[in-house]
């Protein structure tokens, strides 16, 4: 089953060099679900032909433009869509209103339910919890309220052990009840137990979002050993003083911060747009943590390793 | 001095089929204003290098979110390009809010004065009178309260005649003088009138922006005998009872009005994303009004004859 990330925006504050503005799309196990939503990310997903509609969670990092001014034109388009089901957002207070004032005043009665869920940014808390993953808030250091989202599988399925199920020439049909945890007992009666025919599952994958915020330690401990970090690197570290003055990182912060919760992959982005491109932060940060990549728009990011099911 | 509409954004709702939401720039004799600004219109205006820092007047005309959703993402740009000059935003009632409660919950504080005209959508009133041009409000027929807007030319100078400048052998510096009224004294003593020495100006060139409306023979008065015509044609009129329901206006109406008014030149647009192509649109309404233009987004289209001045 599908995690893997596409980065729709990577450029901080407005768009620039070609770079639009920050969100990003999970598909965690097919369940598709959006990451901030800056101005024109509707476009981008038209861009990467992404079943845009197939989202039923939206999670808003904080309330400045870049990371939410395109929210609003999704939300109504889903509308002009007919679009039935639910859709959550999640985000610090005052989301709810920025939304509904622009609604109401444009005298728009979507088709679908619009649920807001509250973030605190000053702590963590799990804000979803379903049966293929969850999702917690990481409290960040930002100017406004801001916190990120860890996104964290699930109750990942024992892995059928194809050679043993040849080895002891296990009917098709029985593969799905072995998968839940049924024995199997051969036509000369010898019992194979599930733990046999089964192999561990693989670790439990994850995915750490983390935009915008100052270097900070605190997160080191939530976010510690997972697979893929996005951590923001506005900056190179010449300009520490300035990532300090409007509360970003830089890219030798946020590879300091992927090497100390030594997590196993980097993805850095949210870049200035004095940086015309963003290699010389990739390779700032790769002194530090060589697994950096400076995110590109449009690219699919695997998250941790797909487990190999018999199919 | 120019006089030219360049197109941004031609189809309704959502964007489709590689067009994008209602935005138009209006250059008159070097001053830049906007009209309308569906989500997006900041990255056309950079895709067409647009000097956008230049526009102090923005004209919206309903609260609609594909004709204002990309609104607060320029604003903010200015503000991040830390603007200096006022801008004045002219819409219906509504707008203001709409855009300051977005600028409080983002924490935004602009670098710039923002000036909000609130129009009457039911009466035609002046909004803007400066020395080049006037705009006047045309009041639609919408779900929503809707106004376009009519701009107009106004002091036009005379205009240097070549011919007599050369028979009399005018020094090049006495041509600003005479454009402004001077009279011109030969070597020999004869005087030559300013009347002699210029044409008369050409007509006062003029645009109206009239979208979203169904159709309605309350404009025809108001636009009577206009350069340009921008008329919202969404549908064929095949969908007429569509049109009457969403108060909008067919191709065929659109030419209607623009035959009823004698305007020298109409441009269709605000087109339903099930055209793929708005040709059938232009050539329906080619049948009724020849000198019909679907718009191309990207294009600049000269508002009438530029005068042919002396340089």
């Amino acid at each position: 089953m599908k995690f893997e990330l596409t980065v729709l925006g990577s450029n901080s504050a407005i768009p620039a060099h070609g770079r639009k503005l920050s969100a990003q799309l999970l598909n965690i196990k097919d369940e598709l679900v959006l990451i901030d939503c800056g101005e024109g990310t509707l476009l981008q997903m038209f861009a990467y032909h992404i079943k845009y509609s197939k989202i039923n969670h939206i999670f808003i990092s904080h309330l400045h433009g870049d990371h939410i001014f395109g929210l609003v034109g999704l939300l109504t388009t889903y509308g002009l869509n007919r679009r039935k089901k639910t859709l959550n957002i999640y985000g610090p207070d005052g989301l709810d209103l920025i939304i509904n004032v622009q609604l109401k005043l444009t005298e728009t009665k979507l088709s679908y339910e619009l649920v807001f869920h509250r973030t605190d940014p000053q702590q963590s808390t799990i804000v979803l919890d379903t049966p293929k993953f969850t999702v917690q808030t990481i409290p960040l250091l930002h100017r406004v309220p801001c916190n990120g989202y860890l996104f964290r599988e699930k109750n990942q399925q024992r892995r059928i052990n194809k050679s043993l199920i040849d080895h002891y020439d296990v009917p098709f049909t029985k593969i799905s009840a072995i998968k839940e945890g049924a024995d199997y007992t051969t036509p000369k009666g010898e019992v194979v137990t599930h733990q046999q025919l089964t192999l561990d599952p693989l670790p439990e994958r994850s995915y750490a979002y983390c935009s915008d915020t100052m270097y900070t330690e605190s997160i080191l401990k939530l976010i510690e050993g997972i697979d893929l970090l996005y951590h923001e690197a506005t900056f190179l570290h010449e300009l520490l003083d300035k990532a300090q003055k409007t509360m970003h990182s830089t890219a030798l912060q946020a590879a300091s911060i992927a090497k100390q919760s030594k997590v196993k992959q980097l993805l850095i982005g949210h870049f200035s747009s004095r940086y015309q491109t963003p290699e010389v932060l990739e390779k700032e940060a790769q002194t530090i943590f060589l697994n950096t990549e400076a995110v590109q728009e449009g690219k699919t990011y695997p998250v941790g390793v797909e487990p190999i099911l018999f199919k």
